[in-house]
C-alpha cells in the first residue's frame, strides 16, 4: 500500500494527473482539420515558452534528437564549432558534432565550473573558422549554469551562431530567445514541462535560418525546412506523437495560468532552500554556479553513491539521480522540476539524510531542515500568495 | 505546475495510480459470469482483510450506510443498545438508533478519552435488557482507541452483540473479527483501503445472523438476507458500484501482496513518530490512547484552527482536517493512512510548523522533525527492509 515513489531525478519528473489524463483518450487522428487547432494553440504557446516570435518545432523524440536537428540544419561538412564541454552533455554536442563531420573546437571546463565567457571571446578571436559555439544553460550532469546572455553578446559581435541545449532549463530561469539573441534552443518533454519523455523542441532565430537554407549536412527526420513547410499548412511533416501532443497542450495551459514569471520564482526559491539546507547538513553543493534546475550534492569520499540512491529508493520510495561520467557514485543530483510542491524538497533532503546517516556518515539534518523550511515560509509568502 | 495537492485527511485518502485506473476502464457488465469471477476474489480477500471465515458484504455508500446496514438489520423496534459516545461517531451511531425507533442508551466518554471497559461491563450488569454495544474501534474526531479487544470479551460474557465501526480502522491495526468474536464489523472504502469514497463493507459473526434473521426493523437496500442470498448465487443483490470494485479488486491485491502484519508495523511506526514529533515540537496529542490511523493534534487555545487548515492548503497544498463538532477549530487531524510514503508524513508536519509559525505560535519545527525521522530511520530499517 506504501510503495509510493517520489521521482527527484532530473527526468523524468512528476507528471501532474491532469496532463497524463489529458493523452489517455481515443487517438484523434492527426490530419483532421480539429488536430490543425490543436497545433495552433500548442505553437502559440510555445513561443511564450521560449520568449520568441519565431516557430517553435516539435519532434517525437528525446532531446538528444533536436540537439541533433539542430547540428544537422546549420552546418555543412568540415565546419568549425566550438564545443563547451564541461560534463556529460557538452561531450554530448561533441559527439554529434564529431559524428555528422564537423570540426568541433573544444573548450574544456573544468566539471562544476561555468565557462567564463571572456575565454569563449578570446576562443573566437584567435579562431575566425568558428561557425558556432555549442552550449548548454546549465549542465545536467553537474548543475552549473553557464552564462548564456554573455556568450549570446558575444556571438552576436562575432556573427558567430549561438546553439544552447536548454533541455532542463527552458521555463525553470529566463532564457528570453528574442531578446537575448540565442540563435537556437532546444528542450525537452520530459523536464520542466513536467511531460513524460518522447517529445523534443528546437526554434530557431532568423540569423540562424538562413544558414538552415544553405547547410548542406543530410538530414531527413530532423529536416527543419520540411517541419516549417508543414508548420505552415498548420500540420507536421510525419506523424506526431499525438497523445504527448494532447499532453503537452495541457502542460502549456498550465504554464501559461501559471505565468513564466511565478514559475521561476518557485524554482529560485526552492533551489535556494534546498541549497541552503544542503550546507546547514555539512555538505557541499556540487557546482560553482549552481542552476535552479536542479541541486547536485557532493557526497563525503567514503560514501558510496549508488548504494546511496538505493537506499533511499528501496526504504522510501524516494528517487534521486547519481552522478554521470567521471561523477558517478560521486554525487547526488535532485531535480526541483515538475509536478512538485513547494515542501516536497524535504522529503528527498529527510531521505538523504538518513540514508547517509545509516551508513555511517550522519549530517546536520534538523539544521539543514530547518534552514530549509525558514527560507520557504519566508519568502514563500509572496511566491505563493 | 505546482499545485499539487497532499491530502493527509482521515478519508479520502491518497489512492494509488493504478488502483484509480485498475477502475478506469470501459464498465464491464455486472451480471456476467467474468463478474462473479471478480466477486469471488474480492469476497475472498476482504475475508482475509476482516480476518474472518463470515461473509463479507459491501454496498455502494458511504460508510454510515453500513453503520445504518449494522443497525437495520440486527434489531426491532424499541431494542436497547448501549451507544459509546465520545465524538461524532459515537453520536452518530446514536442518531442511527433514534432514527430507527430504538432505545439507545447512552455511555458519554469525554471527547479524547478511551471508554472503560469496565464502565461497560457495568452498565450491562445495571441493565440486561441491553442487546448490543455500538461502539468506534477508535473515534475519528478525537484520534482515541477504545478498546474493543475487552469489549468483546465482556460482550461475550452478557450475551450481548459488539457492533464495530471501524470504517477508519480497519487495515490499520489488528482488529481480528473471529479470534476476538466482533460480532458486526463495518468499513468504508476511502480510508487505509485507500480507494475513492463509494463503498461500505459489513461483516455479521454468526452469533449475531440470527437476530438479522429475527430483526422487525424495516430494510431494503440494506437488508443482508437479499444480500446473502445473491452472495451464495456469486452475485449482488443490486446493481453493485462497477468501477470502484474494479479498483477495490486492484487495492486488496496490494493488502494481500503487503500482507497485514507489514501494513500493521508500517501504520505503528508513521503513527509514532508522528507523535513524538508533535511533542517535540511542543504541541500535544489530543487523545489519551491515539490510534495508529490518524494523529489529532490539540492547537494552542489562541489559534484558529479554520485559518491554520486554510494556510496550509493554499500555501503549500497540504491538505489536513480541522476538528469537528465541538473540537472545530481546536485540533488538526492528519491521517497516516492511504497511499503514502513511510517520510511523506514530514510535509504534513512541516507545513504545519511554517503554518503555525507564520500565525505568531513558532514551534520547535527542527526538533519535532528530528525525532520523527530519527524514529523512522531506526525502525525502519526492519519495517521497510
Amino acid at each position: 500500500m506504501f510503495r509510493k515513489w517520489h521521482l527527484f531525478t532530473p527526468g523524468p519528473v512528476p507528471v501532474a494527473p491532469q496532463v497524463l489524463l489529458a493523452g489517455a483518450v481515443p487517438t484523434p487522428h492527426h490530419r483532421l482539420p480539429e488536430f490543425s487547432a490543436l497545433l495552433s494553440e500548442i505553437r502559440r504557446d510555445l513561443q511564450y515558452l521560449f520568449q520568441t516570435r519565431r516557430p517553435v518545432f516539435f519532434f517525437a523524440s528525446s532531446g538528444t534528437g533536436a540537439m541533433e536537428a539542430a547540428v544537422a540544419n546549420l552546418f555543412s561538412p568540415g565546419e568549425k564549432v566550438l564545443v563547451v564541454r564541461g560534463g556529460k552533455f557538452g561531450e554530448r554536442w561533441g559527439e554529434i558534432a564529431e559524428g555528422y563531420g564537423l570540426l568541433p573546437v573544444y573548450l574544456d571546463v573544468e566539471w562544476g565550473k561555468a565557462v567564463q565567457a571572456e575565454e569563449v571571446k578570446s576562443r573566437l578571436d584567435r579562431d575566425p573558422e568558428i561557425r558556432a559555439v555549442l552550449v548548454q544553460a546549465h549542465e545536467t550532469s553537474t548543475g552549473v549554469k553557464h552564462p548564456v546572455e554573455e556568450l549570446a553578446a558575444i556571438c552576436r559581435d562575432k556573427n558567430v551562431l549561438l546553439v544552447v541545449d536548454a533541455i532542463s532549463a527552458l521555463g525553470v530561469y529566463p532564457l528570453p530567445m528574442d531578446e537575448w539573441g540565442i540563435d537556437v534552443m532546444v528542450a525537452g518533454s520530459q523536464k520542466s514541462l513536467a511531460l513524460p519523455p518522447g517529445l523534443s523542441f528546437i526554434a530557431v532565430s532568423e540569423r540562424a535560418w538562413s544558414r538552415v537554407e544553405k547547410a548542406t549536412l543530410p538530414r531527413y527526420y530532423f529536416d527543419l525546412r520540411r517541419e516549417w513547410k508543414a508548420y505552415q499548412k498548420e500540420t507536421t511533416a510525419y506523424t506526431p506523437a499525438v497523445s504527448l501532443l494532447l499532453s503537452l497542450q495541457a502542460a502549456l495551459r498550465l504554464v501559461r495560468e501559471t505565468g513564466l514569471e511565478k514559475l521561476f520564482a518557485h524554482y529560485a526559491l526552492v533551489s535556494e532552500a534546498t541549497r541552503r539546507a544542503v550546507r546547514a547538513m555539512g555538505l557541499e553543493v556540487f557546482p560553482e554556479v549552481p542552476c535552479e534546475a536542479l541541486t547536485v550534492i557532493r557526497l563525503p569520499e567514503e560514501v558510496d553513491g549508488g548504494k546511496l540512491t538505493r537506499l533511499l529508493r528501496e526504504r522510501y520510495g524516494v528517487v534521486v539521480a547519481g552522478g554521470q561520467g567521471k561523477l558517478r557514485g560521486r554525487v547526488v543530483r535532485i531535480t526541483h522540476m515538475g509536478h512538485q510542491s513547494p515542501l516536497e524538497v524535504v522529503l528527498a533532503l529527510s531521505a538523504l539524510g538518513l540514508g547517509l546517516s545509516e551508513m555511517g556518515f550522519p549530517v546536520k539534518m534538523e539544521e539543514g531542515l530547518a534552514q530549509a523550511l525558514a527560507f520557504i515560509g519566508e519568502r514563500g509568502k509572496e511566491v505563493y500568495a
